[in-house]
């Protein structure tokens, strides 16, 4: 009898397998493969819809929250999406083999880095079988190797992206293990995989905090992980407040539901008073509780008193703490104790206080004169995103297809010798 | 009564609060500190001498081996050898808060990375006092806070060396806690370091491989690790063989010991007879073993044959396993299956046959026609090294000050706003 140890170390071998080969891929041939998904996408969409309703209609007698159906079906318009995203990815230049910092040393060798793949990564999701294809095409893209494992709702659905996605890599003559979707809805495949340390060389956990918490816990291989957004912009005392007030509104209402939303905005005092009460009207109006300080409140008498808790909630939805401030000291004190180091932002008009706060404040985004809600990949150029990066090492922020590569150094000599 | 946890989350947070004051310092106060900690070393020499003689005493009276005992003394010359490191650190430009790859989005924001220090470092590692002051330096030049647990054998050292080091800290006005040397012998405060995730952002082990497997076993903060060293060097059809033996034979008499020295000597059969039995004889002639495949023993009949064992082992010693190849791809398809993914070499005049190596070879340094014990931070001109990773993400291969640091985004607008 096979367990499932057996199962996920099989696959685990096959994706190694097919990571070497797709390491070496060209450029050419991965364009060839994600265009090829993107043709069977287009021509094989009946049978993924009907695959999908099978997936929905469990999940409806399942008796699912309506934001979770919404999420698992795959409408003409979610395809559509996909498939564009494919051709995208297909049109970005190759990440890999490109060098950089190509110096000579001394003795005439050549010193440089050349980007390479990680290798094999694992990806964790949940019911949101657009990710199959996102993840899937971002990997290969990067000349990695992959292993799918998607919530157990959308296994059918899944399923079937896997059949056209192995159909555009056979067709492109790459491994068909170089994507790989597992199977069974086995919640202890996940503790496998992420302890396969011998074939995985990373986990990116797509999902809710307390998935990847858990996770992170239990996990052997390194992982590429998002936990809080707790997000803050600061007016400072030199701020320009028309544009303050839209940055702030924005950072707030763009969705409640990004991480980079903001969720404690921080006031110089002596713009507080010229500042708040409008802002606040203009957030009310729109449905944000609010709440704040006890000098907040002064200027807001609609404001609830906020207490710790506030300062350390990624609320993720339409609620905005207000705290006052008496300098931009205090301001990076309170986003150090308080925040998660995701994205923080300034208001001002100095360079000094902007200057200092980006040097200051240690998240992996710090904006002048920008609403939080920006942390994105794309926003940034990166052309593409399979998420965001709390962690400190290798890939912070907004994770394009550059996090899931590597450098290794190429040197080249004609004989040198070391000692000689 | 408090525990050795309370101790070690203590020292945790002391670590936290210095590395924020750390993450702001000044170019010119990091060298200060640095050139302040030589000038003591220099003036301090017989305090630090009878300190270390303590340690070297009882070292011997517990009977460790002579090569323990010569790694734990502070003669003059390795006393001179730390100042010289600390002068040379502090000459070398900051690494922190320079700006990368600057682009303008359409809408006209500012997109740059600014490189920032990794936050608290742990470093641990066996009974070398200079480590001590080595890795204090690097942390502190890189901005980083850093905890310091040495062997436990030279502890009155580690202590005598650490009042050097916050003298140097509290001459430049900088937290006495950037540098904390563990100062309790109990084994298991190394449990706690490697466990303190809310504290410690980085652990880098440095010693023996057993060491560090375990540790890696245990540890939940992220780890900047060596494991093995199983380095080739593969001689082509198309090499200079005169340039062959000569790159062959430094890298593996250049040091045994070393972890780029190498371990298997790959010859493709073409070339075999003209370049292994001269080169068999110049090695021999120098006292090492030789182990070879059934072909390569019909070359050099001194040969012992090799196994499969021979082919997976790190020597580290006088030894060296060789195999005849058919084919570069299947000297790369040895080196897939038995190496370690630390240094390889191919030496060889065309370039068709180096494209290829240095592309399909997934190490973390690929030379050619050079040998494989120039593995080394020095020698690749990063002007410092804290070790050798063998780790995919983050730093890979030779790490130097860049890998004691990370990139955080910084974004500068005037007021653009997302989804307007």
């Amino acid at each position: 009898m096979t367990t499932l140890q057996d199962t996920m170390q099989q696959i685990g071998r096959q994706a190694r397998q097919a990571s070497r080969v797709m390491m070496r891929a060209s450029g050419a041939q991965k364009a060839q493969a994600l265009l090829a998904m993107a043709e069977s996408l287009s021509t094989q969409r009946s049978a993924l819809q009907s695959a999908n309703a099978t997936d929905v209609e469990a999940a409806r007698a399942r008796k699912l929250e309506p934001a979770l159906l919404d999420r698992l079906t795959l409408s003409e318009r979610s395809i559509d999406v996909m498939i564009e995203g494919l051709r995208q990815i297909a049109a970005m230049p190759d990440p890999i083999g490109g060098l950089s910092a190509t110096t000579v040393r001394p003795n005439g060798m050549q010193v440089a880095q050349m980007r390479v793949p990680l290798g094999v990564i694992g990806i964790i999701y949940e019911s949101r079988p657009n990710v199959t294809i996102d993840a899937a095409a971002l990997c290969l893209k990067s000349g990695n190797a992959c292993i799918l494992r998607g919530g157990s709702e959308a296994l059918q659905s899944n399923l079937a992206l896997a059949k056209i996605v192995a159909q555009g890599l056979i067709a492109a003559g790459l491994p068909q293990h170089a994507v790989q979707v597992i199977d069974t809805p086995d919640r202890a495949a996940v503790g496998e995989l992420i302890t396969m340390t011998e074939h995985i060389d990373v986990i990116i956990p797509r999902g809710g905090k307390s998935l990847i918490k858990r996770l992170a816990a239990e996990a052997r291989v390194p992982m590429i992980k998002h936990l809080d957004g707790n997000c803050h912009v600061y007016i400072d005392a030199q701020a320009d407040l028309n544009q303050a007030s839209d940055i702030a509104f924005n950072a707030k209402t763009y969705r409640y539901g990004v991480c980079g939303a903001m969720e404690t905005l921080l006031v110089h005092k002596d713009v507080a008073a010229a500042c708040l009460p409008t802002l606040a009207k203009r957030l009310s109006a729109h449905g944000v509780e609010l709440r704040g300080c006890i000098q907040t409140q002064q200027l807001i008498p609609q404001a609830i008193l906020a207490t710790e808790e506030d300062w350390a909630t990624e609320y993720l939805g339409p609620i905005l703490a207000i705290r006052i401030v008496d300098s931009i000291q205090e301001a990076i004190a309170h986003i150090e104790r308080w925040g998660s180091g995701h994205t923080d932002s300034i208001v001002t008009q100095q360079i000094a206080a902007a200057q200092q706060f980006q040097r200051e404040v240690d998240s992996s985004s710090v904006y002048v004169n920008l609403p939080t809600c920006f942390a994105d990949g794309f926003e940034y150029g990166l052309g593409a995103e399979i998420g965001i990066s709390t962690n400190r090492l290798h890939a912070r922020g907004p994770v394009g297809l550059e996090g899931l590569t590597t450098l290794k150094w190429v040197l080249q000599g004609n004989g040198q010798l070391r000692g000689h």
